[in-house]
């Protein structure tokens, strides 16, 4: 596979692309500091990320994401009441509140320099990066921890749970992403 | 890397662990055709394997595993009332029922197998499908699917939420499992 051969050409086309996001306001905020970093370092590149996400989301039924709507999507710790804002909105499909992990796709140079990614953000509490794809034009490593919260709140504009379950909810997300936070500020004082 | 050179004495080794998790009866029973379907091909072989389920189970906190403790177990679909049954057992921290999807991890004897393997999977509908990790020993192919539920119950001794809300979730983790089941045998056919 080629990937090596290529590197040089792919990583000047994922700069260009960054710094096309970055004047559209497109990337999240508190990861930029981390892009910056892999991207000076000689080996990597960052294709795409998320610094992980606490949402509120209608879809018709889950797993459905090209019919889903976000009526409420935080970077960051969150309070009842906007939680509670978004769930007002809901009119129809159903109701989930949802926490995602960051997610960054990073491309290496070599075979062994995307191994030892890999086990540096493993080390880093990331205990779900991978190799996510291979091609003779890119090696991508996807950087991704395990916090992820999937719950059901209601169908069909009806709300199912009662708020003080909601409130206790909010508690759990925001435990997670601080969790994951966490995680990014070791990863970027590691590499 | 020396994967390839060692890929005969890996195989080995994990056909006689996955022959003894065989006898103990430790292996997931829907999914024993498709991980002997796997064995048989000349360039790979499976080292551990879950076939997907549906779970209710407390823990002092959302994704403290070390001190969970299962209720109550499925690699099948579920009826109401025997996931009552689990829930009527919780004493003590956060009570969750939990969907999770299956999960096979699978030695690739090159870099250009695993990378075969993930295509396939992903094509099945096993979109989280990666290389694991890669190391002298051997290289490891994670297939994964994105189902997931994550349903926060009760907490201390109390459920939190109404009965009608349990029955809607059982209905959601069913739906979530037969969709996971499905992709399983696709996988098993298009191998």
């Amino acid at each position: 596979m080629k990937f090596t051969e290529n590197f040089e050409r792919a990583k000047k086309e994922a700069l260009m692309s960054l710094e096309i996001a970055l004047r559209r306001g497109e990337v999240d905020e508190d990861i930029i500091p981390l892009l910056k970093k892999i991207n000076s370092m000689e080996n990597y590149f960052t294709t795409s990320s998320c610094s992980g996400r606490i949402s509120v989301m209608e879809m018709p039924h889950f797993g459905d994401k090209v019919n889903a709507k976000w009526l409420g999507k935080w970077h960051r710790e969150v309070e009842f009441e906007e939680v509670m804002e978004a769930i007002k909105k809901h009119r129809e499909g159903q109701l989930w509140l949802l926490v995602r992990s960051p997610i960054l796709h990073v491309g290496a140079r070599t075979l062994e320099d995307a191994v030892k990614l890999v086990n540096l953000a493993v080390s880093c509490g990331f205990k779900y990066s991978n190799i996510k794809s291979i091609s003779d034009r890119k090696l991508i490593v996807e950087i991704r921890s395990t916090e992820r919260l999937d719950a059901f709140l209601g169908e069909n504009g009806e709300l199912l749970v009662s708020e003080d379950y909601i409130r206790k909810l909010v508690e759990v997300a925001n435990a997670q992403l601080k969790r994951f936070k966490d995680k990014l500020r070791k990863l970027e004082k590691n590499l």
